[in-house]
């Protein structure tokens, strides 16, 4: 890695923990500059706007997500059994790899939501993308494979029972959050494989 | 009303609205002040610093929402069709009633979930008690009623479908997001007032 480019990578981590724990809105590149002991002009070198740096800080955290949670499962077969791996990352991925401020890629889809440009329709496609990976994962849970309609819908519940963690881990200190969304997750793909 | 007291209240609606699209901490005094055409020294008379203008803010909204779902629907008996209510009520919360820029209570949750202090420990209790009401709600669904835990649990999982509607709806502009919740919370009521 050169010189540039690792300043540039932790230029990127020191916005994306100020950004998760402060909004990414409320994040200037004055607190950047300052959190990473650089002057303005020097971080310039890097981006030079407040909206490159969020769109690098957003499409990093999406980057970072992939490796996180995809990267260690793709080797199993797809199935139950892969999902339930998928779903545990996404658990780690809230508390354990972003304990300090949470998902920014969830923060950043609420920061953005009625701020149209090409920030939310970038952090949109890879959500969208994400979603349509977690449908065909539905999908294989059965062989047949379900269909898609059923699929999407227990994606649908698969993502929603992530959200209800984040908010009752992180925002209502619930202790036992993980264990709640993992119990409803496990009925889901209970009731989801054998219809009826 | 007083003149004072009408003005506070277009007060709290403007910054109410500016702070549903922008965030809590990206909406200044200065904002607010040229939203409602006063200047910041006529808005000082009635919020003496930004955190007392958050605070009455985020209030506010629970109050708002309590007055919008809770309301028309205490008068039903508890039960099945009062839960349907309340449900309905939290989707039109979620998109009629706050279609500019979202539930500010969800917001503020992401936003203050890393910042502690007072606004974040009321508005803490304030989702608290919510919880507590829907888990009520819940243990009537059937008679006799259901125990406290799977009632929670139930309880756990409709606040989920309501996270995923708002993610679904109004970050990724899905057309079938309401249907989607509504299908899913039937689903819920129906396995959890006939188990096994």
């Amino acid at each position: 890695m050169r010189k540039g480019d690792a300043t540039k990578a932790r230029i990127l981590a020191e916005a994306g923990r100020l950004a998760a724990v402060n909004g990414l809105f409320n994040t200037s590149l004055n607190d950047v500059a300052e959190r990473c002991g650089l002057s303005k002009s020097g971080l310039f070198k890097h981006f030079d706007s407040k909206e490159a740096m969020q769109e690098s800080v957003v499409m990093d955290a999406c980057d970072r997500f992939v490796d996180f949670v995809w990267a260690p499962v793709q080797h199993l077969p797809a199935g139950r059994s892969r999902l339930e791996a998928i779903f545990e990352r996404q658990l780690d991925w809230e508390t354990v790899e972003n304990a300090a401020g949470g998902c920014l890629i969830m923060s950043s889809a609420v920061e953005l939501d009625d701020r149209p440009g090409p920030l939310r329709d970038k952090l949109h496609d890879r959500l969208q993308q994400w979603r349509r990976i977690l449908t065909r994962e539905m999908m294989a849970l059965t062989d047949p494979p379900l269909d898609y309609e059923t699929a999407k819908m227990a994606a649908f519940e698969m993502n929603s029972f992530l959200l209800g963690h984040a908010n009752a881990g992180r925002f209502m200190r619930d202790g036992d959050a993980r264990e709640a969304a993992r119990a409803a997750f496990r009925r889901l793909l209970d009731r989801t494989a054998k219809p009826g």
